[in-house]
């Protein structure tokens, strides 16, 4: 259930309630008390004229915060409006992660110009973090990580991390590392908060935690997260030398737009903002449109190839939407389900083939079940046993064919590399309709021509 | 893209090796080795045979930390295995959040059971967290929270917190509370750990962190953190007294629970195990395909009631699927979109307003460009231009139709507390299919009788 209730959304519900009655400085007031991801939220959750309107309104100093809590696409948009040097002064405020990511994406003219006018040190930084793509590990740290060695004792730990004024966002463990920068272990803050201060880091280090590979895909980053709880990880090079963490507020965008990415595709939607104008949107819908009429042709042509049996028993033309639909369906199921399981990683070779097995069983059992149920319904609606039999094999044999399609499409199309939720669908229905179409027509003709 | 390198699941690849071709000693070896999320995560992606060939392989201690990481529906399977004794003392070494969780699905015999063999603290502790349901922020807080007073210096927080030999997970902040244990505000320990030792809390303290009302929605309480980056936050009741706190890990789970949960329901699937037995999943499945039936005989009627004109123009069937598929593939998109708006929190009376405009105005112009397409196709295949002008009218009607329908459902399906995801996909297809045939056949046998 969405939820939807007054006190769900007290920021958002202010700032609404200012645009629609209040004077400009009323929203800037508002603003100026919310938090930055709480702004961020409000300007994505907005039409594009709002969004204009609650930037200019924003607290010169609030602007770096809210552009890092923005989604990529939304950010590059009024990144894109300024000038390089204000880019380049609203950066120096950002995490080199963070920073990277914008960089990634802009111009490479752009980003020239920026990394131009930043200080060597800061150039350095964030050089490291856009040697990776953005999808991996490398891509995904930052390096801020506060590292000790492990022959310190505590309190002469508790006296460095003193001499800082403020320690990164998300410190709940200082990394471990050799005098070659090697990784050698975590020491969680909790445990140094109680340990006896004449202890050695060594001593209470935990060491069994593996750190992560620059290269690991953000994807499988985010399931370690997940299944480990953790709030940030390590990031080393092949050899093992520390090149950065990654903190859990990172992980949680990968998990929020892995979800949500399966959801928008299997639509034929982009999986980026919500609220495009009607001129950016008509034509990306248009495509999908266009793909799925090419499909609906292919299907229209098999009826076509069976226009005289169609002439004769006109029956025909009622039931055929029913086999068509009820493969679709089924298919879709065992579709979905392959996407589910690829999506939280639980795809190997075992479970592959228990889950195909799984699928096909269950269309055998529900296209028996269907071809009766239909079977009896369309014998009685139009007075034909033969047309009862015929519709009846021709869901059972489009069933089985849905469990068959939906269930190993999804794993054809990973290893051909084309993203499942994005091509199943319009494969599949394709599939089911074409099949449907002639296994219902196609014994029709046999029996009544 | 799915990741499946071999790196991405090394636990898994070693445990399903020791599966394949090893001796049960070697899986428990291997088991032992690895960490209890990644063993979760192997239990929830296998088979219900190699679930229990797994659990029985598990070290007794590790029994507790594995059945905290599972999904509910996989544990409770395995609690309900267990004698109550054996439930009580695994749960008596769990977070009072995940106790429950797991206490909530228990029959309540079980759970008076459990409890009873508690001792008088435990049995405390979990009752305030048993008396939220378990989709709202009282049931997902713990009561592990560490509390301090605001006129302790540093020094006096860093010598009391030394007196406990292990902290909570993920403690980032200290919650500041006054003698009526009233929530005041946080003391982030990265601040504490650069503080001078002398100042007091009230200094450095921060208040303005608003606390989450115990009765805040998951999903919102979600949102707020993903937002805010929070790792953890006080939970309050409505006189401002401190409960407890949420921690990220839980709200990982609901982020995943949420996103997923569109995805499985969309597709008429429960959102729990994929891995259910055939025997399981055919009832289920058969549930969805009953529905779908019964709405596609009812388009079928529709399409019954013009068999007379079919039978003098049977291009009509044979064009007829490709009006109700462009007006299905149309009405999903908006479909979605509200959807994915509504799971991101993205809907209020501003923001629907203006999604709805826009997914009509689409409609409209996606309408024109394809009804003029479709019917040049029509007339030049079937020789006919009157067949082209009625298709035209009929798909500029049913894309009207899907985009108003696709983009207005969701929301009078939330009004009305049905989960849009579930049911918005059948009630629109409904619509589309009827309307469709409906437009197309009803004029064709205006001009063509």
């Amino acid at each position: 259930m969405v939820d939807m209730s007054a006190q769900a959304s007290l920021a958002v519900t202010r700032v609404t309630d200012a645009l629609r009655s209040g004077t400009a400085s009323d929203v800037a007031a508002v603003l100026a008390d919310i938090s930055p991801g709480d702004i961020a939220h409000l300007i994505s959750s907005s039409p594009p004229s709002t969004r204009d309107e609650l930037w200019t309104l924003l607290d010169h100093e609030q602007e770096a915060d809210v552009l890092n809590e923005l989604p990529d696409d939304i950010r590059n948009t009024f990144l894109a409006e300024l000038q390089p040097e204000a880019v380049a002064e609203i950066i120096s405020q950002l995490d080199d992660d963070d920073v990277a990511d914008i960089l990634h994406e802009l111009p490479q003219a752009d980003t020239d110009k920026i990394l131009g006018s930043l200080t060597d040190d800061d150039r350095d930084r964030f050089e490291t973090a856009l040697s990776y793509p953005d999808d991996v590990a490398g891509g995904l740290m930052s390096t801020d990580a506060l590292t000790i060695r492990a022959d310190l004792s505590m309190d002469v730990v508790l006296r460095y991390l003193r001499r800082h004024t403020r320690l990164p966002e998300n410190t709940d463990s200082l990394i471990v590392v050799n005098r070659d920068y090697k990784y050698v272990g975590l020491l969680p803050v909790r445990t140094l908060l109680v340990s006896d201060p004449h202890v050695s880091v060594r001593e209470m280090m935990k060491t069994e935690r593996e750190p992560l590979d620059a290269m690991t895909s953000a994807d499988e980053v985010a399931r370690r997260f997940e299944r480990n709880d953790w709030i940030s990880a390590p990031v080393v090079d092949p050899q093992g030398k520390l090149l950065g963490r990654i903190t859990i507020d990172d992980v949680v965008d990968v998990i929020r737009e892995q979800a949500d990415h399966s959801l928008a595709v299997m639509a034929g939607l982009g999986d980026g903002d919500v609220f495009t104008t009607v001129l950016a949107t008509a034509p990306q819908r248009a495509i999908w449109l266009a793909i799925n009429l090419a499909t609906a042709i292919l299907a229209a042509s098999v009826i076509a190839f069976y226009q005289d049996t169609i002439e004769k028993v006109v029956a025909l033309a009622v039931l055929m939407p029913i086999v068509a639909s009820m493969g679709g369906i089924a298919g879709t199921q065992s579709l979905t389900v392959l996407i589910r399981a690829m999506a939280m990683g639980q795809i190997n070779d075992r479970t592959e083939i228990w889950l195909v097995r799984r699928e096909i069983f269950v269309s055998i059992i529900n296209g028996l079940i269907w071809a009766f149920v239909i079977a009896v319904i369309a014998a009685y609606w139009f007075d034909d046993t033969t047309l009862g039999l015929i519709i009846a094999f021709a869901i059972i044999i489009n069933l089985i064919t849905a469990g068959i399609a939906g269930a190993s499409l999804p794993l054809i199309l990973d290893r051909l590399r084309i993203d499942p939720a994005l091509a199943g669908g319009v494969v599949l229905t394709t599939i089911t309709d074409v099949v449907g179409f002639f296994a219902f027509l196609g014994v029709a003709a046999y029996f009544y021509n």
